[in-house]
């Protein structure tokens, strides 16, 4: 299949909705982006990339990052993270307090913030250096070894990070926090503050449409696991709006606050999609266009 | 691949799980049920049937109708059906009037009882006929003239249907049902009744398995409908406990409350499963475990 | 106390209220009402009726029958009535199911809907004629033997009352429901329909400042019980506004959707006002002013 | 009235419940304290007080400080209290959550957890130290001048505090918490742990039942304050356990988790009980059965 060519067909086609709905606005790092910013990146399975618009532009991955880290965790783990966190999807914001004080702290799943609290709780016990354990990763898959954390998005989301407060202390409340909530929380801000672009993300994200194999060949999980992290991608990427995702796009997909958003085609191919006007749910409206537009144009869905 | 080699395999397999679980009690017809059945059977997509144990036993399909009736109004509706009725999980049990309330009397998705109620409905308005149209697709998809409602298990629902009837007064004092209540609810527990094993199950399914194409060739739905379809199965098919479905099976499936459940490889194959013991959740405890172990045999899931 | 010149007091610093807020809508008897309607009465524990404005005007009690069954169950029951339903204030709108069915189908208290339904059950039970036995009571204590029910009224509920059918069919789900829903439903739509003026009120409710002693001396309720229902409308009576209503009135009441609250100062007095454009949460606007200044004019209230 | 009489009779009629419920556990503490404890004190408006059992023991005040710091408010404050705090019964735990999402980070009432912090928030915005106006008060209205913090419990409710912390940042992630919330946390835990026995409280509470008037016959609130706060305490004054509080013992009262009790008749006296068994929503079940039995015997409740 002819890649760039359909990229190019889909930024043709969602243009006119680049620039629609609103760029996140809780801190000003995120505020300050340019609302009409589009880019998109494919990658096979072999890793060959094509890009189109501004696909080598970085930008915080906020809430993506969720992805790795769960991975990383069923990778080092145990094997009793569930006990923890769930794996049902929400039907909730993704900051909502409510069901988890109705399910006595543990959440509904790893890619709301609470559950991904839990999921860096643990990744910190586990390495005794969560965020640092991350970058590492990152740099490896996507092959670009100046990967960094952003300080000042980091400490503006820290210092905007009330409601994050909230749900750490809750859970905690519950004995479900094994460190100190301060710690947690520091080493979730600074892994959301990771600037990368559309190509490094496709790239670090391959091992899922790989069945759990890195890219150097080594395996990160079992072909089981990686199908189970597809899997709760599909019920729980994308907040409140994983039906209504699933029914446009069809592929497990991850979406985060910067309006940028991965997709996994198992055995096939990664996408990720940046620009940054959100709809009322959190996703970026062109980027939820695009990939609709993408599994339209290939015919290439798991449905 | 060896459908029948893999389908006594998996009897094999979860040959000490038929039994556990509790069948469901609520009405006479089904508590009556030998809670030791175990039937299975897959169809590919030319409609070569291949089955093991009780697949030729008829049984209450109840929920799963769920499925067919949503088809007939995607194919004969006039694409307004998603105003009624939404396609997100609900996180919540099947027959819950909590988030109706407020989501003001719109249910989450067409296969909650409230979201069925909404299609049968919708169906009746299309039809005049909401039953009858039914009875007449299944029986021309599985080839099975001989398929006819049950007329005690209808009785039965009815009789035991005080929450159904909450369900549709409370959507009608929404303004969100066309029909009168009672003319809805008798078309909705008629169609629940109706008989079918699971090799009339996996042919009458198999149109989703062929991107919205018929047994006899013409089309039921277009390929993006059928797509749909697939993703609300797998976002909403299996209740609250739709997430750990999809980690497990990697499938979109639907169950029913008597113990069966479908389950659709889009290109490849449709699956029935049927196993009366139900989870705390309502799914049947050997029916998920034989399709997790079938997915895991093949290789062959979504993700 | 010279109750005359305070109720002019009153009406004359409510009248720039009167007509304000909106009037219920729901059903073309209540919609049809003058808007600009205002009457208020006072009945000392003599039974000397005070009145201004239009307080031998007739109109629909609506809610505020919901304290002469609570009381006439309390009167004529086992005792068991609190197995039922609770007591406690539901802090949610008269007509929620959300409560309802996170506490197993037992109302909150027997001041909303569903709870006064339980109510209207137990009195079918306990007499086989609950709104026979109301209207007798209600003619007895007001000394008015012209009181009727309003069957343009109680049809135009019925007509209109898929939500209390939604919460009686609920209820009955959970086995809190001894009577057939249909007729219970009769019976409660009826009892509402009752027509009555703000005289009629007054001596009707003087029971509860008498500590539980009817108009002829004979004794309706222990004063432990009179106490209780007291207790029970000042905790409950004005919906999910009780917290204010205590606040700014300081007396038990109870309200209806016609616009009329009754108020009981225990020892001394009863009230009745009327008008009826409403405030969101269903409360007489004006009424609720009148109150306020009465027991702020003459220092009567409970606190 | 012979208040000494009466005590005498309620201590020994209730005698048998001593020791029933459970004390609360979360902070060593309380989880020290003897379980079969029990003391009542009254005060009439002129401050004569009569007491029995261990009237005169000293203990953990906890959340009846929340009347205090409310009257505070109140006297001291512009009036804009009701912006940040909600005067309507929750129907939830003191520390539940939920409610607070739904209503955006504005608590129901000030004798919850949530709303008690905007009070203390409030009073130390208006005086800059809260804890110490408070102690002061207590002081002035006990006539002891003794009365101080137990710093090991402060310190202790501190390290147990999780819940709390949640609250807090909830609230100040919705913008209603002005100071920043570990500084009102630590005036909160410290105001919490005053240690007091029944005489003193008794004393200290005394102006609620002078409408508002000090004991050296200044004025804290108007008369109009005096009885809402009055309202506030009957509607929420016991947790969830408000409306069986009101039915049962008919006062306006306020309960600690350290088994103590605080209940006022307006115009005549102010009670209170200290016994440590808790029942299951979080009052003194030796408390509640003694208020309920002066009541009764006394015939003076405000019903």
């Amino acid at each position: 299949m002819d890649y760039q060519a359909v990229l190019e067909q889909v930024a043709a086609d969602v243009a006119p909705l680049v620039g629609s709905g609103r760029p996140a606005e809780y801190i000003p790092a995120l505020a300050a982006v340019d609302p009409y910013r589009f880019g998109m990146a494919v990658a096979d399975v072999d890793g060959e990339v094509h890009g189109v618009g501004d696909w080598q532009e970085p930008f915080s991955v906020q809430s993506i990052t969720k992805v790795f880290t769960l991975a990383l965790v069923l990778a080092l783990g145990t094997g009793d993270l569930w006990k923890y966190v769930g794996r049902e999807p929400s039907g909730n914001p993704f900051n909502s307090l409510v069901q988890l004080e109705y399910e006595n702290g543990i959440p509904r799943n790893p890619f709301i913030n609470a559950g991904a609290l839990v999921v860096t709780d643990r990744l910190q016990a586990l390495t005794g250096d969560a965020r640092g354990t991350l970058l590492e990763f990152l740099r490896a898959e996507s092959g670009n070894d100046g990967l960094e954390f952003d300080p000042v998005v980091a400490e503006s989301e820290s210092a905007h990070g009330d409601r994050n407060f909230a749900l750490a202390y809750f859970m905690a409340s519950c004995g479900n926090m094994r460190g100190p909530v301060s710690r947690v929380l520091e080493h979730y801000f600074w892994q959301c503050s990771v600037a990368m672009n559309c190509r490094d993300l496709v790239l670090a994200a391959r091992f899922l449409a790989r069945h759990g194999v890195r890219a150097d060949g080594s395996r990160l999980l079992t072909r089981s696991e990686a199908k189970q992290v597809n899997a709760v991608m599909l019920t729980c990427g994308t907040y409140d709006a994983a039906g209504d995702f699933a029914y446009r796009v069809g592929l497990p997909g991850k979406s985060g606050v910067g309006g940028e958003i991965i997709a996994v085609m198992p055995g096939q191919y990664t996408l990720c999609v940046w620009s940054p006007g959100l709809d009322a749910r959190g996703n970026s409206v062109a980027g939820v266009a695009a990939l609709d537009r993408f599994t339209t144009l290939t015919g290439l869905s798991v449905f």
